[in-house]
């Protein structure tokens, strides 16, 4: 019997055109629709809750397929991550309702952008973070953070898809310091094309004091997509968690 | 007028077969030599602390070059950066004595080991540790790391260059936990070859409980290679640092 299955993906967003399928580009989804093909013979399309872009990374994807498998989820988990490339793992996998879908049933999202704050560059953060040079006043970007939380018109900070609204329900945004990295947390229910990015891109230059908190507010009460500042690069994005309701 | 220089050197060794120089094969040493060529337009021999092998990392490797330049030590590394590939960055760089060998100069090396405990592989911690699926016990591991502490023959845990005693003075060796990562620390005045990878992946052995503290010990005072457990994998292990007696 065909079931619809629920699984929580993490991936190392480097070497892929983002998650969704694009032709014969290398993207999440088809590395996923490919490795269902090899463990259980059977073409499926994955759903997924986020469109991620080129080079954005994932601790919490949640994606979900129909797929007639007898041996249960643990054993589907583990001829998953058997067959996918080192760079993307199912952290979890379960049964779910029969009409479950990922994007649509998603209640709040959970992105994270990382900012290593040093003068000289690490090897070691080169794919996982945005350097910034300049010190960072984390007041400043913690004065501008506040101002996102609640429902706004966001189209300051990003284009909606065809015909939606711009307005978006931000219920956590900060700032805060781990070592050389500065960090931004943000849960919002759903998110406009870019919108973190351009968010992240523009708090910096509030954080660097190039603009004041002011300047940035009247940029989002403007909600004109031109007074926002550069879009922050994507390897600093991560989709850390996708939350829905009750047990789907 | 030529002048001593001493730098302190960070690297992902993902891609390199050591710091070494090995004929036309990529190594740390080779991109730092050439990287001076094209910024001074000197050949140099670079000489460095430690020679870590394929795949090992560096947060704080210690190298030492010769060069003619009116620039000055910031104007150096800042050329140096530029030209470096981003998996190799320059974190200091000073004159130094003219007889500074980063090698023979050399007080205490402090490696560190990196081991994600966690049955499921994440993408974000694939090329920087070694992945142990079992838990280990933090406890059954410090009481080996304790053994080490002292000048001891660690004959069991490599092999010496020709000719050299295999005695080694360990005064810091302990394990920490953070979140998934057991990591290693230990501070000698030199290490055999593979030392640190040879006593951690026999250490994991004791961590599962596979041997005894005893038997780790028993191993350890037989000064037999063949009694050592496996040598865990490089991309695990870091150089962290090289430290000096005084001012050098």
């Amino acid at each position: 019997v065909l079931k619809r299955y629920r699984a929580v993906v993490a991936y190392d967003g480097t070497r892929y055109l983002g998650f969704q399928r694009q032709n014969e580009q290398p993207t999440v989804q088809s590395e996923l629709e490919q490795a269902i093909q090899r463990c259980a013979g059977q073409q499926v399309t994955i759903l997924g809750a986020g469109r991620t872009d080129s080079g954005v990374h994932a601790l919490g994807q949640v994606v979900a397929f129909d797929l007639e498998w007898s041996q249960g989820p643990t054993a589907l988990q583990r001829a998953f991550n058997a067959i996918l490339p080192p760079d993307i793992a199912v952290n979890d996998l379960s049964e779910a309702r029969a009409d479950f879908h990922p994007r649509y049933d998603a209640r709040w999202r959970t992105y994270e952008y990382r900012i290593f704050n040093a003068p000289v560059r690490s090897p070691f953060h080169r794919q996982w973070s945005w350097q910034v040079r300049r010190p960072l006043d984390l007041a400043l970007l913690s004065q501008a953070a506040g101002l996102l939380i609640g429902a706004q018109d966001f189209a300051t900070f990003g284009r909606p898809t065809a015909g939606e609204s711009t307005v978006r329900e931000v219920r956590r945004a900060e700032w805060r310091v781990e070592k050389d990295l500065v960090l931004f947390g943000i849960e919002a229910n759903a998110f406009l094309y870019r919108m973190v990015r351009s968010l992240v891109g523009t708090m910096k230059i509030v954080g660097e004091g190039h603009w004041s908190v002011e300047a940035f507010q009247a940029a989002l009460q403007a909600r004109e997509r031109r007074r926002a500042g550069p879009t922050a690069p994507p390897q600093g994005l991560y989709l850390v968690a996708v939350t829905y309701d009750d047990n789907v």
